[in-house]
């Protein structure tokens, strides 16, 4: 069994924890990280203090193989992830001579002001990230790699960084669901299955549709063969029951 | 100044960690405890693993004034929530007597099985938080509430115990916008509006709309005065600017 290089990932803005703004990266990240075969083991979100970043950054880049972080890499007062990431590694920050040359000349004369400066400076020896919809890049420095919060920045930034990033054999996903199903009849046979296949990861995740309630049953693992025969028996299980699997996810809601 | 207890939130669960699930707790949990003066301070999304959950609930438990959790507090064998919760407290697992009696009244005679009986099997001196969804109440012990992770009956079980909760004064939020702001034209005039208000927390957003690009400035503290204050000084930075402040969020997208 080969084993997966892990990934956490650190969601850095007040704006998320105030409520204001509805969290889109952990789902798109967690999606590609599996495909890649680099599983997100965990994700914090925390707010803009250095402390508090500094301190998170260097706990999570000692247990993980990759830290992903998102927000806090503009130009205002409240972007302060480059300088907390400079702190962390002990390095300085400084104007970054590519990223600044790269931004400079995006700019009409006297516009390349304090701010937009701002981002042009990092931690001494980041690699530059660079995406397809805006001029500022973000960066790599060993294994944190820092990325803007703007959803679609940041998801260009991930697609320039992945080819980059050697990862273990992808996740794959196999499920079964059902209609009328309910998990307290279930469990038992479904807890026998994961018993019998440790490698692999069983899930049980109730739905509420107009079209009608059930249970869906979700097997994740590295080994496509394991997989399926895990959901084999998932579905002979639901049979016993009286009720029809149907394979795959449910319909979106 | 009023100090305001602080809130983590640890979201338990693989479905989020893998993308298969889009979490939408986060948004509603922030944005409720900021209306009750809890403000959120830290999220962590965490996978179903007993040493994870256990050590990341002592950890946060003595750092925050109030942890809650989603997620983990079904029937099925990846349902350990409770489990892990009472070997953090150092407390026996052991059937709730008033969860027990609540549960067994509502199932079918030999329907109440094994798998069912772990929703009623709680840390030992768990206060139980009841819902208006389904029978299989969550829990608080110390300063930890237990929840489900499904967001209706998430959002049910937080209104039951929402009124039991000591808060501070509510977070309020002032906010102006502008169309073809950019951020790095408003970052100098800005970070002296934070400078003078070190009390409030003022962040600046950039919106993509089908209806125009723009910047969202946003004020929050306990003081509405203050925060009008804020917001009118960043309302003068904009028509300096030679742009037209509009009061409010920008309509969502």
């Amino acid at each position: 069994m080969t084993k997966n290089p892990i990934a956490c990932l650190l969601v850095i803005g007040n704006e998320v924890l105030s409520g204001r703004t509805q969290d889109l990266n952990v789902k798109f990240l967690a999606t590609r990280l599996g495909e890649i075969g680099i599983p997100l083991r965990e994700v914090r979100i925390i707010p803009d203090v250095p402390a508090t970043i500094i301190a998170t950054v260097n706990e999570c880049r000692a247990s993980f193989d990759h830290v992903f972080t998102t927000g806090g890499i503009g130009p205002t007062h409240d972007d302060i992830t480059a300088e907390c990431i400079s702190a962390a590694f002990g390095v300085p920050w400084e104007p970054h001579p590519e990223a600044w040359a790269l931004m400079e000349k995006s700019y009409k004369p006297g516009e390349f002001n304090a701010a937009r400066q701002r981002m042009a400076t990092m931690p001494r020896g980041a690699s530059l990230i660079l995406n397809s919809i805006s001029v500022a890049p973000g960066f790599s420095i060993g294994n944190v790699h820092v990325m803007a919060g703007v959803p679609r920045i940041m998801q260009s930034m991930f697609e320039h960084l992945a080819p980059t990033l050697a990862g273990g054999p992808p996740i794959i996903s196999r499920a079964v669901h059902a209609l009328a199903l309910l998990e307290g009849r279930i469990a038992a046979g479904l807890g026998a299955v994961q018993t019998e296949y440790p490698e692999l990861d069983v899930g049980s995740y109730p739905f509420y549709r107009a079209t009608g309630n059930g249970v869906a049953l979700v097997v994740k693992g590295t080994d496509a063969t394991m997989a399926e025969e895990a959901v084999a028996k998932i579905t002979a299980l639901i049979i016993e029951l009286g009720l029809e699997p149907i394979q795959g996810e449910p319909p979106a809601a």
